[in-house]
């Protein structure tokens, strides 16, 4: 076959997920692991997964086995919308639709939404896995300015006024890769932006329960219900190896996501999507999200205090409430790949920060940690090596 | 929010699955259905499911539940390599990928390859499933000529020839909807045409191991594997619900479908895929697949006798050698849309086979039986009330 003409125009752009293949090399044994974006093992609720299991096969039998409907198991719809009240968000359980992870329902949005050329509007950084998600469907993105709280409404503004924008797409609390949080007053700024300019807001929000200090904000999607797809997950509160994610949007655009998941994959795993109602109806994620906290909490203050211990003066990190991430800003010209290189020889792995821009070239100084997969002194050793070659680094470049 | 500029321009292509659609209307109580494509529950190895998930929490623990590799969960990829060799294709595990249902593979595959107006070939009638998952990349359909034994080889080649065609889909071996069987010296033929024409063929093969008489025949794979993607399914063996779909692609294919899957849904449920790397590799299948056989074969053949009986003598229909439906053609000028909806008021439900068609007028005087979800008395007296149905419509057609 000639494979120089096999492929879709689309396949330019769909490259690997630099991440993924990060993963694979950090996955060596004797690695430190500061570049997944994975839960600890530990926080899986495994004590309960086989009585569980052994619920869903006594109450729902071979139903739990069978094709079932595209927009999602009936329990579940309806576990999820009184679980999304807890947030504030009002939705009827026919207005949630269960997805394969949060990355079905991103998939299912950019199929839906975007035709080659559109203008999608981004945070800098952004999450990777949303771009792999819309990548296919050949958008263009735009970089909103951001900051230590989030993006700047102003700059929002002033793109939504400079041109057509198909969406925004926005991890506003804890953020994947920064662990941003958009504060409360720009939440506000940004649902009456979209009001005002008729725009559609993509709220991604697989971290918000995670809070280990400070007082949880309203989603956006609170805010500005008709102008905002909610987009949720139970990775990171559950087991990401189910693959439940949700997503909450106005109509039309749920009748078309339901649409285009009916090619996608039919629907989610049934037995999973009747585990996880059974984990929400049964009370056990109110039980265990304190445990989950109580075991990230102390990593996350153990890696703050080893970045003050280790890292140079000139370097900043954000100092999230919650979620998996930490965000290291070194100086410009500091370049984090081959710092990148480096610690990966001693031991160490990150993500390199650039991946998460999409302009290229924005980014070389800043680096990803993650705090969840290791225990406290082992991330505080990481960090020390991590300290280490970033001085041999400069060192270097001085010398 | 602007919903006329909203979407993107494929969404044109992506109406409602019309069998889905049925398939709710079908879902009243007292309702017989011969229009689902579904494994009947009693299929289902329901009295092991419980050991089966004691299993994998014993042996994988928390890892059943984590994130995974996208290409599959490593002893699942091992188990199908070795199912495969049963069907004489040879595939290292690393060759196989896993999909979310087979619908997770036409997904990758339509992304990947599928540039807009791009030419696919189909059969015609051809499994609907396929063209929801192809539509979003807006192909153009060809269809090939079929007779009782599947495509004409003849009709292939001048399609080919007439010009470019991405590739050549293809569901060979009790084709969904008519339950036809490719004849092996067609099979033989096809891998010919393949090979000298340089030609790509997606060969969809999810009902192959359901045979209730003659002899298995040899996946085209087999027969040109560097021209073959082969997709399949444990939906019809194991479980629908569980979502587990696999493909055997030849290279770059394969990598370029496992980016493609990175967006789709990151990876397939790690539990579910180690269920059913346990369910093989325990050996389960081979002891169950008999009994699925003994539980479809009487019911296959009561439809057949049934047919026979009530409906009039001028309609013709398939006598697969396996699979779950019968193929059922009506004298020219029937309007089996017309007849469902009669039928529907009389409490029996069927798929009218013009939605199996590309070419609109295509097949209006068609229908698909499905015979796995009802019982035999059940069965005899759906067939009964639809030749009635059919009587009356000829009938008032003649006063």
């Amino acid at each position: 076959m000639n494979t120089e003409t096999l492929f879709a125009h689309r396949t330019r752009l769909m490259s690997a997920n630099a991440i993924r293949e990060i993963l694979k090399v950090v996955s060596k044994p004797g690695m430190i692991s500061l570049a997944g974006g994975i839960p600890s093992p530990d926080s899986f609720p495994m004590e309960i997964m086989q009585e569980l299991t052994g619920k869903v096969l006594h109450k729902y039998g071979s139903s739990a086995f069978q094709y079932d409907r595209t927009e999602g198991f009936e329990p579940l719809n309806e576990a999820l919308s009184i679980y999304l009240q807890k947030k504030a968000i009002q939705a009827d359980s026919k207005e949630v639709i269960v997805t394969s992870g949060s990355q079905g329902g991103l998939m299912a949005l950019g199929m839906v939404l975007i035709s080659r050329g559109d203008r999608v509007a981004v945070e800098s950084p952004t999450y990777l896995g949303a771009l792999t998600a819309l990548n296919p469907f050949e958008p263009e993105y735009v970089q909103i300015e951001t900051d230590g709280d989030g993006i700047l409404p102003e700059s929002l503004e002033a793109i939504l006024k400079a041109g057509p924008v198909k969406f925004v797409y926005l991890n506003p609390t804890f953020q994947n890769p920064t662990g941003r949080t958009l504060t409360l007053e720009r939440r506000q700024a940004v649902a009456g932006i979209l009001k005002r300019t008729g725009s559609l807001l993509v709220e991604d929000d697989p971290y918000g329960d995670l809070r280990y200090r400070g007082t949880a904000l309203p989603p956006v999607k609170t805010l500005a219900p008709d102008n905002v797809v909610y987009v949720g997950s139970l990775s990171k509160v559950f087991a990401p190896g189910l693959r439940i994610g949700y997503a909450v949007a106005p109509e039309p655009i749920r009748r078309w996501m339901v649409l285009a998941k009916q090619g996608i994959d039919l629907h989610t795993s049934t037995f999973n999507q009747a585990l996880a109602s059974e984990y929400l109806f049964g009370g056990y994620l109110d039980k265990h999200l304190p445990e989950i906290i109580r075991l990230y909490k102390p990593k996350q203050e153990a890696m703050l205090v080893s970045l003050s211990k280790h890292f140079p003066r000139e370097y900043r990190w954000s100092r999230p409430e919650g979620g998996m991430f930490i965000w290291v800003e070194g100086p410009k010209g500091m370049d984090m790949e081959t710092v990148y290189a480096k610690a990966v020889e001693k031991g160490v792995a990150f993500v390199p920060g650039k991946f998460f821009f999409t302009r290229d070239g924005d980014g070389n100084e800043t680096m990803r940690l993650n705090y969840t997969m290791s225990d406290v002194p082992t991330l505080d050793r990481a960090v020390r090596i991590l300290g280490g070659v970033i001085k041999n680094f400069n060192e270097g470049a001085q010398s």
